[in-house]
């Protein structure tokens, strides 16, 4: 599953700010990275009249535009979804996920504090706060970076998220719902499927199996 | 798997505007549908100076706005996807995709002509051409319908695409790749995982399992 780390802060934090410096310092190391942003107040990013307008006016529930360089999806939800599920639901081709915002979300969380703009910090270790971002230093158990360190948070992002990621193995999904699974199970469910699906013509080797089933 | 058609046709024969037609008939039948458009000039979905503009600026790959009423995306891609590459990394929880545009996908296509025009028809059976939708009568072996029959076509789709896309049972990635299974595999396979699935507290009846191995 694709790590998610969650940039928050108070309003007028630099949230943004930081973000730019961080994303290139990860593109920098091979990462290809995810943002999610959230726009309580709606947002337009598709211009009346053009077609795929045209076909989300006409009940499309999701609409996609194709070229060659990027790819554009807009579509309707029923609520606000969670970090977990917009990772389900529309991320593919990355190695982490990082939100700017989603305060309220469980996944981990890196603060940015600047003192002059704020007294308090926003998060503490229960909102599952991992580090700080801050011209002012804390004594709350976690990692304190400058707000020009951008190499250092990339350091800790990757110690803690990206080179941990390759250990879960095996998920199940049944009827929508992540399946926790027990070591025991888990190594006999991923073991027996490798087993067979290595038994198949060109498959004697398989690093990455997906399978689904619909009854 | 979702199933894909295409409504193609030469420029100016009015992809768009039956289009307009047919989505509301298909959602009133109460279809989720996703649509699919080609824009070969890039677009810009994405207004300078906004976050998720600068996150984009700033080496984000793919950048998602989430709101409560509808979400987002626009990712980058190295090429052209083809409509089964755009199913499998972005789209979900829809019953039907439909494309305007890309003739030259191998996806089966309804063609709309309109005679004052143009001469010929775009597309032949090879094309995999599975209707015209027309103000002339065309005897190529496949249904026609006139420029006005949503109700037509979506009854034609319903009964070609939409009933018919529960067969398929179980898929299978290798490393990224479909594999195709013989009957005989596909029942052993899925029957495999079933049971022991099935076995699992809480999974006694699955009806979609949907794994995931890493290795």
């Amino acid at each position: 599953m694709i790590p998610i780390i969650s940039i928050v802060g108070k309003s007028d934090s630099g949230k943004t700010t930081f973000l730019e410096k961080l994303l290139p310092e990860l593109v920098r190391r091979g990462y290809r990275v995810a943002t999610v942003k959230h726009d309580v107040h709606g947002f337009e990013v598709d211009r009346e009249g053009k077609d795929s307008w045209r076909h989300k006016q006409a009940g499309a529930h999701t609409t996609v535009i194709s070229s060659p360089q990027k790819v554009a999806l807009i579509r309707d939800v029923e609520k606000d979804l969670t970090l977990a599920e917009l990772r389900e639901k529309l991320i593919q081709d990355v190695d982490l996920i990082v939100s700017e915002g989603f305060k309220k979300d469980v996944q981990p969380k890196i603060e940015i504090f600047r003192k002059e703009k704020h007294k308090e910090l926003l998060c503490t270790k229960e909102d599952n706060l991992v580090a700080i971002v801050s011209d002012k230093e804390f004594d709350v158990g976690v990692p304190c970076f400058s707000l020009d360190d951008a190499k250092g948070v990339a350091d800790f992002m990757e110690k803690k998220f990206l080179k941990a990621k390759k250990e879960e193995g095996i998920t199940l999904k049944v009827d929508g719902k992540t399946v926790s699974l027990k070591p025991f199970i888990r190594d006999f469910l991923s073991g027996s499927i490798k087993g067979m699906v290595g038994s198949l013509k060109g498959c004697e080797k398989p690093k990455k199996i997906e399978i689904k089933i619909d009854d």
